[in-house]
């Protein structure tokens, strides 16, 4: 039954971490881990596949074509998480509502999408992330950028920009504009993916007058700090994107207070692919690749489809994709897995060599002992390595 | 589509860890990284899905019924990571042949088995665990169970003992006896499971000779330290037995120089259930649960199914089994997660309360920082944590 030539394979889109990888990612994960238990936020751990019905909860159609789905022995169809939000959700609805709000969750935990593998797209990759779940003000929205921002200085990362957009700003236009459901999703998936060009065009096809149609990109591509906002305020005229502007005003005076403001912009064309975003909405991009490196915002109306009302706001990281800026920044150092010491005994100074070894693993050293005589082969540390021989 | 009454709930089988338990989780795997490290041993990471050709090798076929199995859309059939030694050789096989011997890899896991939930028995569990590749001395042997003392030890458990055992006992008796395969196919499972009053009846349907029986079932019971051995070398009359007692003498004595002698003992009786071990085999117990926190041994054979022939030895601990060991011995300090501060501002005052707050987590304190104008409800820490009240 088996196929010799897929014994020494894996499948396309999931990856092996070697060694140093593997330390890249694990010293990344306490940082965070660190990190996010300082600001009062707690782990939780969710299964790896549950049903199909709890985690398709708020996701479109396009979304639930690349879910991975198997049926278990009872006929249930099981599904393989596809993000940590909708499983923490459904954690939180069934078990943690009677805990005092607001409640602070981080997790880190790989997830699963069938697409097509690209650069930065695996089917299978690792995220880190946090909800705030139960505090709807913009204070709210803040602390999570500000987190975003801590865990990307943290890590190393010198070069980046989290950029902050509120999606009522692109709903509230085009409610304005009147627009058909079909021709706001186009426009949607337009601003989604930065397409300024196929958004001009598509304005165009559907006949927006021209002063409209002006407005509404100088609008959508304004980004700076909140002098820019009070610039987009001019031009809006609806109360949506005007209450959005103002949530966003709030948001950006905080990270004033937080002392992070080189490291944020407002971005009003940020908008996020998933349906469930409700508010405020951010991405974190390096100088490095083109995609963002962490995405979340606020998800308001998610918690009402599992039975109970709460605002929420969170967001993930891509370990991979902020391994890869790392990388492109040069900022490898401290990774060496050389062993500090070897020690080379013969058999019968094996008592004296391992007293040795427990006393420098004691005290932090890697040691590796390896015994050496009846012809076993010579083995030899890195550069860095002081061998002992007892024999 | 969705089924209302399933979206709050998960399969059967898998688990949701709250923040405490997380927490235990996390502390347990920073301590055995940190142990794993020191004895020299690199991490790596795999998928979680596989292709079956590669996961099923060295797997009878009653641990191949318990592959979660589904088919990807090229056809092929994969197959969810049933234990992490079949990935590691797969990965070594195919990617780190080249680098020197022997190789000491960890790794931190999540796993799958489809079986009926029991106490202890998850469909998906969280394995901890390290390869020994390239060495097929008895002081490998030793290595690995030294280590599973030590990371035992690290867990803060003080009552378990890890017994160790080596294939070749049974299998030298039951060559000796003439045992046909079935036969020997029953008594091992019946020893697997320590199951001697069922293995006494065994040896009584197949009629073997009540002075062989005897010895039989002494030299399978047969638990202690050195002398044991040479007790049971009187009873041994194969060179199979004979050669196994031998290497278990050389890897007692190495535990002897390892200082460890009171957390191990020797037990002639212990056997494993995977078919791919080849020699020394090891099982760790606390004095709280029926069944084994931790288990590994020598397995020559599996590498060379992938092309390589290579001794290798190591073991797998499941995090739940010790968790629960761990809570059952009242051993649960230093795992509180409430914050240390609280800081309670009004929005003006956000300025001054994020620098504290930031000078606060510098110096690792956990703190909550909580805007409460306009009407925000009250919230209130634990009993540890000092409330800072800035408005």
């Amino acid at each position: 039954m088996a196929k010799e030539h897929l014994k020494l394979q894996i499948p396309i889109g999931v990856r092996d971490l070697l060694p140093d990888e593997a330390l890249r990612k694990r010293s990344l994960e306490n940082t965070f881990d660190k990190t996010f238990r300082v600001w009062g936020y707690n782990e939780v751990v969710t299964p790896t596949f549950e049903y199909y019905d709890a985690l398709s909860i708020g996701r479109g159609a396009e979304e639930d074509a690349r879910l991975y789905k198997f049926v278990d022995r009872q006929g249930h169809i099981l599904t393989l998480r596809p993000d940590m939000t909708t499983p923490i959700v459904r954690l939180v609805c069934s078990k943690m509502r009677d805990v005092q709000m607001p409640l602070r969750i981080f997790y880190m935990a790989n997830v699963f999408s069938f697409e097509d593998p690209q650069a930065g797209r695996q089917r299978e990759f690792y995220q880190s992330g946090i909800e705030l779940i139960g505090d709807g003000s913009p204070f709210a929205d803040a602390e999570v950028i500000a987190i975003s921002v801590e865990i990307l200085k943290a890590s190393g990362l010198q070069n980046f920009k989290v950029s902050i957009g509120h999606v009522d700003i692109l709903y509230g236009m085009m409610e304005e504009l009147g627009l058909p459901e079909a021709q706001k999703g186009r426009i949607k998936n337009a601003v989604s993916n930065k397409n300024y060009v196929g958004l001009q065009e598509l304005l165009e096809e559907f006949n927006i007058p021209a002063l409209d149609k002006e407005r509404f990109m100088q609008i959508i591509t304004t980004h700076g700090d909140n002098n820019t906002v009070l610039e987009a305020r001019k031009l809006a005229s609806n109360d949506k994107t005007l209450k959005a502007l103002d949530i966003l005003r709030d948001v950006y005076s905080a990270l004033e207070a937080y002392e992070i403001t080189q490291f944020v912009e407002i971005d009003l064309g940020v908008l996020r692919g998933l349906d469930y975003y409700t508010g405020v909405v951010f991405e974190g991009y390096s100088a490095y690749i083109g995609y963002p490196i962490l995405g979340g915002g606020r998800y308001n109306n998610l918690m009402g489809q599992f039975g109970f009302e709460c605002p929420a706001t969170g967001f993930a990281l891509g370990m991979e994709r902020l391994l890869l800026s790392l990388e492109k920044e040069g900022n490898e150092n401290g990774f060496g897995t050389d062993p500090d010491y070897l020690i080379v005994y013969g058999a019968t100074q094996a008592s004296e060599a391992f007293k040795k070894a427990r006393e420098l693993r004691n005290a932090g050293k890697i040691v590796v002992t390896h015994q050496a005589d009846n012809g076993n082969k010579e083995i030899y540390g890195g550069p860095g390595t002081t061998v002992i021989t007892m024999r």
